[in-house]
C-alpha cells in the first residue's frame, strides 16, 4: 500500500512536500536569520536525513525524539521521520530534566536530536536514557557538540538527497507523539495519525486563508500539536516558513516587516505582549497579517487591542488531542458593523466546527446528552472524527476515560447558544462552586481585563469556610500603574453580579506554559496546600 | 460504520451539508431567480427528498437519475440520494432520446426525476425504461405534469424536514455515476466515490480560494462531473450557490452584478461568448471575479480577452474520471510582470496537480517511462490517486484499459515543460499526423484565434494522398467580419512552421456538446467518410 494504486493513495501529510517541491522548486519555502532554502532544497535536506536515518537502522514504529526550538532542522523531521513509518516526538524545550527524560524514555525513542542550547537539560539525564542509540546535536546559536554523536550538518551528509520511498502503509498509522504538558500527573503521550495530520492540515489552509502567496511567521512552538499542523499546512499550499527561535516583541515585529508575513498563530499572552510591546504602534503591515489565536480563551479587550495594529484575529479553539484547533469562531458578516467592543465579543467565543472536524457539541458528561442552546446551561464540550488522537501511546486506561461514550472529553466547561456557537466557560477543574453557585474564571478575568491599569489577570477558587469556595485574582499591571486591591474589587462589582467579584487580589507574575498558556494549577496548589478539593 | 466513531469518520461530501446548515443556517444557500433558499431550508428539502424516496424503497445501492439542468433540485439530489447510500445519475440535457433511454437502463436508474422542459425527450421511450418505478416531474418553467408521478414539490412533502441518517458504511462507497458524452462508441458510467468526492471538494476550495462570502454562478451543469464538485464545494465552505438554467450571456451578465458573484466555472466556448457580448464592456465587477476554466485548452488569446474584462482565470485541466479538474495552472508571481499576451501563454499551460491530487505525469504510453521535460516530446498524460473513478460501471473491461500500467490513460497527448508543468498538445484521436511529423491541432488553433477577423476555430485532420493527413481549419467568422481562406492560410504560415499550416479553410458553425465543447469527431466523421484513420 506504498505506492499508490490507480484510485487509492494513503493521506500523509509528509506527501505535500513531494507536491510542492516539483511545482515550486525555486521558491523560498524556509527563511531563518540570513539563511534562505528553497522547496527543492528542503526536499533535499528531507530526503538525506530521512535517509542518515535509515542507514542507523530508524524504520517503521521507531521512534524519534527532538528538543529544538523552531528552526529548520524541527521542520526537516516532521517530513523525514513520518515518512520512514516512524513516530516523530517534538519536545517541549521547557521541561525539566526529569520531565524531558520521561518522555523520552515513555516514548521508547531510539534517536535523539538536540539543539545545543538545550543541551544541559539533557546532560544531567543523560545515563537514565534507555533506548537512545544515537544522539544528533543541533548547532544553531553556537558550535558546541556537548554529546557524543554528529552534529544534524554533518548527519544529513550521511544521507543521499534522492527520494527516500514514504513507507506509511495505512493512513491511519502513528506520525507523531505530542506530550501534553500535563498539568497534573505525568504526561500524557498523543498519538497523531497520517490521515488526520492531513485532513487537518488542509483544514487549517481553509480557515486560515492560506495561499501561495502565504508568509507564515513561526511564533508558535512546532512542538505544541505540531504547530498546529500549520508544519504541513504551509508546505502544502506553497507558502514560505519564518522561523524564530525565541517569541520576542522586537523579533517579531522586525520579521513581520522585513519578510512580509501574512500569517501568524499565537496563544492570547503572546498577544498580550504584542499588543503593550512600546513599537507596537509603529507597525507597519502591508497587505494582511492574520493571527490565529488559540489555546486559552481570549478576553475580548486583548482582540480588540490587536486589531486595532491592523491585524486580523482568527479564533479557534481546540486541544492537543484534537490536532490542535477543532473550531473556529466563524466571522459573519452582519457582526462587522457592531461596536468594537460587540464585535470583540462575538469574535471570544471559540464557535463552530472546521470545514474539516464536524463534530463538536456541548454535553452532560454523565448522561452524553446535548445542554439546551440557551447560551446559559453549562456542560463539557466533546468532539470526534478524523482528528481525534488515536489515544494516549501505552496508556489504555486513560486513553479510555477520554473516549467515555464514544467522544473526546475535552475537559473544558461550556455553554453552547443559540446560534450554535459554543463559549468556554471555564476548564473543568478551574470553575468556582461558591455556595452552590458556579462561577466562571474566564469571565471574572474578561471584565478584569478592561480595567485600564491591568495587563494580565489569572483567576482561581480559593478555600473559604463560609462558601466552599470563593475567586481570587492574581493581577499584572501595566508599567508605570499601582492599581489597588480595593479598585479591582470595585471594578467587578460594577460589571458583574456581585457574588462573582473576587475576595482577594494578590498582585505578582503569572506562571507560564512554554506556549504562553497560564498555569493556574500552580497557583491553585499554593493556595490549596494540605487542603483537598473535589472536583467532578 | 454509519456513525462516526470516536476517531475515524466515513469521507463523504453529504456531511458538508450537515455542518453548514448548522454554522449558516440563516445564510442565503441559494438563489433561482426570485427564489431564495437559507442554508436551513435547503438542508430540511435535502431531508425531505432522501426520506420521500427511502419511503419509496429507494435505499443502498439503488440508482436514481435526473434529467435537469441547473435548478435547485438538481443540487438538492447531490446529497439526498448519495446520504441514503444510493447512486446520482445526473444525464446531460441534451442527449437524444435513445441516448437517454440507453444510460437510464443501463445504469438500472430505480427512479427518475425530469424537469417538464425536458419531457418531449423522455416521452418516446417511456416504454423502453426497464427498472423505472418511480418518475417524478421537475416544474420549474411551467405547470406542465406529462408523466404519471408527483411532481417535485410535492413529492417533497411527502418526507419529513428532519435529519436522515447518512447510510454510507464505506467511504469507497459509489456517490454518483456520471455517464461520458463518449465521442465515439456507447457511453460509460463513471462511478465516483464519497472519498474522492469529499477531498476534491476541498481541492476546489483551495484552488479556487472559496470562502465563506463567495457568490458561485452555475454556468457549468451540474451533470458534468457533478458540476467539477463545486456542488460540494461551496455548500461546504458556506458560499451561495446561484442557479442558472441555461447559459445565455444576457443572464450570466446581469447575475454577475446583481448577485455579486465571485467565482465561477466554464469551458472556453463559454469564455469566447462572454468576451463577443456586446455588453461585456460594461460589464461592473464590484471585488474579485474568479472564473476557473477546463473542459478544452483554452487560446491563449480568449484568456487575454476575458481577464480584459476584469476577471481572473484560473485554468484546470481534467476528465469525467478524475471527478473534473486534476491540474491547474498554478500562477506564479514572477510571470505578473510579462507581456500580456505572453502571461496568457504561461496560462493556457494545464500545469501541475492539485494540493489533494498529487499524481500526474506525460508517459510514453506503451512503456510508462515519463517522457523527457523538454516541452517538447509528446506522451500521454495519465494521473492516479484518490480522485480516480472506481471505474466504468458493468464494463470491467473498458476500465481495465483506461486504468492499464496502474494509471488512468487520459487519452491527451501533452508534452512536459521542464518547469514540471504540463500542456496539452492534443487529444489522442485528434492530432495530425502527416508524412511522418506530428501536428498539435491546439497549437494551429491557438494561431487562427490571434486572426482579427476569427470568432471560433477547430483544426481536424483530413485525407490527403501524398501527406497520409492534412490540417484542415473550420473557422467562424466575427460578425460583420468576412476573412478568405488565403488570409487565414498565410497568417498560419507567418506565425508556424510553413507545413502546419491548414490546407483547406471552411467557414461553418461548430458542432459543440452541452458543456460548449467542440465536437471534432463530427467533423472528422464527415471528412473521413467510408475511409479508416488509423489511431494508436
Amino acid at each position: 500500500m506504498n505506492e499508490p494504486s490507480v484510485n487509492y493513495d494513503v493521506l500523509s501529510p509528509v506527501k505535500f512536500l513531494t507536491r510542492t517541491a516539483a511545482v515550486y522548486p525555486e521558491k523560498v519555502a524556509v527563511v531563518h536569520g540570513s539563511t534562505r532554502y528553497t522547496y527543492l532544497e528542503l526536499f533535499q535536506r528531507v530526503n538525506r536525513l530521512a535517509d542518515a536515518l535509515r542507514k542507523k537502522g530508524i524504520g517503521k514504529g521507531d521512534k524519534v525524539a527532538f528538543l529544538c526550538p523552531n528552526t529548520p532542522p524541527m521542520l526537516e523531521a516532521h517530513y523525514a521521520v513520518p515518512m520512514l513509518g516512524a513516530a516523530l516526538v517534538s519536545i517541549n524545550i521547557r521541561l525539566s530534566a526529569n520531565e524531558v527524560a520521561y518522555i523520552i524514555n515513555h516514548s521508547d525513542a531510539a534517536a535523539l536530536f538536540v539543539d545545543n542550547e538545550f543541551a544541559g537539560v539533557v546532560q544531567p539525564v543523560l545515563d537514565q536514557l534507555e533506548k537512545v542509540k544515537l544522539i544528533v546535536t543541533i548547532c544553531d546559536v553556537s558550535d558546541a557538540r556537548p554529546f557524543d554523536g554528529p552534529d544534524y550538518e554533518t548527519f544529513l551528509t550521511t544521507g543521499a538527497p534522492d527520494p527516500v520511498p514514504i513507507a506509511v502503509d495505512n493512513e491511519r498509522d502513528v506520525a507523531t507523539i505530542n506530550y501534553t504538558s500535563g498539568t497534573t500527573g505525568l504526561p500524557k503521550g498523543v498519538m497523531y495519525h497520517h490521515r488526520g495530520a492531513y485532513l487537518n492540515a488542509l483544514g487549517e489552509i481553509i480557515e486560515a486563508q492560506l495561499d501561495a502567496n502565504s508568509v507564515y511567521l513561526w511564533t508558535l512552538p512546532m512542538f505544541h500539536c505540531n504547530g498546529w499542523c500549520f508544519t504541513w499546512a504551509v508546505t502544502a499550499i506553497g507558502g514560505t516558513h519564518v522561523c524564530l527561535r525565541a517569541v520576542l516583541p522586537e523579533a517579531v515585529f522586525r520579521l513581520i516587516e522585513t519578510e512580509q508575513v501574512t500569517h501568524m498563530c499565537a496563544a492570547p499572552t503572546v498577544l498580550v505582549m504584542m499588543s503593550n510591546y512600546p513599537g507596537a504602534k509603529d507597525l507597519k503591515i502591508k497587505g494582511t497579517l492574520r493571527i490565529m489565536t488559540a489555546g486559552a480563551p481570549p478576553a475580548p479587550r486583548i482582540i480588540e487591542n490587536v486589531e486595532a495594529l491592523g491585524a486580523v484575529i482568527t479564533h479557534t479553539y481546540g486541544l492537543t488531542e484534537v490536532f490542535g484547533p477543532h473550531s473556529v469562531c466563524a466571522w459573519k458578516p452582519q457582526w462587522d458593523s457592531l461596536p468594537t467592543e460587540e464585535r470583540a465579543k462575538f469574535k471570544s467565543r471559540q464557535g463552530v466546527p472546521y470545514v474539516t472536524t464536524q463534530y463538536m457539541d456541548v454535553v452532560d458528561p454523565v448522561t452524553m446528552q446535548p445542554v439546551p442552546r440557551d447560551g446559559q446551561t453549562i456542560g463539557e464540550i466533546v468532539m470526534r472524527g478524523n482528528n481525534v488522537m488515536l489515544g494516549y501511546y501505552k496508556d489504555p486506561k486513560a486513553t479510555e476515560v477520554a473516549f467515555a461514550g464514544g467522544w473526546f472529553h475535552s475537559g473544558d466547561l461550556a455553554v453552547m447558544h443559540p446560534d450554535a456557537y459554543v463559549q468556554i466557560m471555564d476548564r473543568k477543574k478551574d470553575i468556582i462552586i461558591s455556595g452552590g453557585e458556579n462561577i466562571s474564571t474566564v469571565e471574572i478575568e474578561n471584565v478584569i481585563f478592561k480595567h485600564p491599569d491591568v495587563l494580565e489577570v489569572a483567576v482561581i477558587p480559593v478555600p473559604d469556610e463560609k462558601w466552599g469556595e470563593v475567586p481570587k485574582a492574581f493581577v499584572v499591571a501595566k508599567q508605570g500603574k499601582n492599581p489597588t486591591a480595593e479598585s479591582i474589587i470595585d471594578f467587578c462589582k460594577q460589571h458583574l453580579a456581585r457574588f462573582k467579584a473576587p475576595k482577594i487580589v494578590e498582585f505578582s507574575a503569572l506562571p507560564k506554559t512554554a506556549t504562553g498558556k497560564i498555569q493556574k494549577f500552580k497557583l491553585r496548589e499554593k493556595e490549596w496546600q494540605g487542603r483537598e478539593r473535589k472536583v467532578n
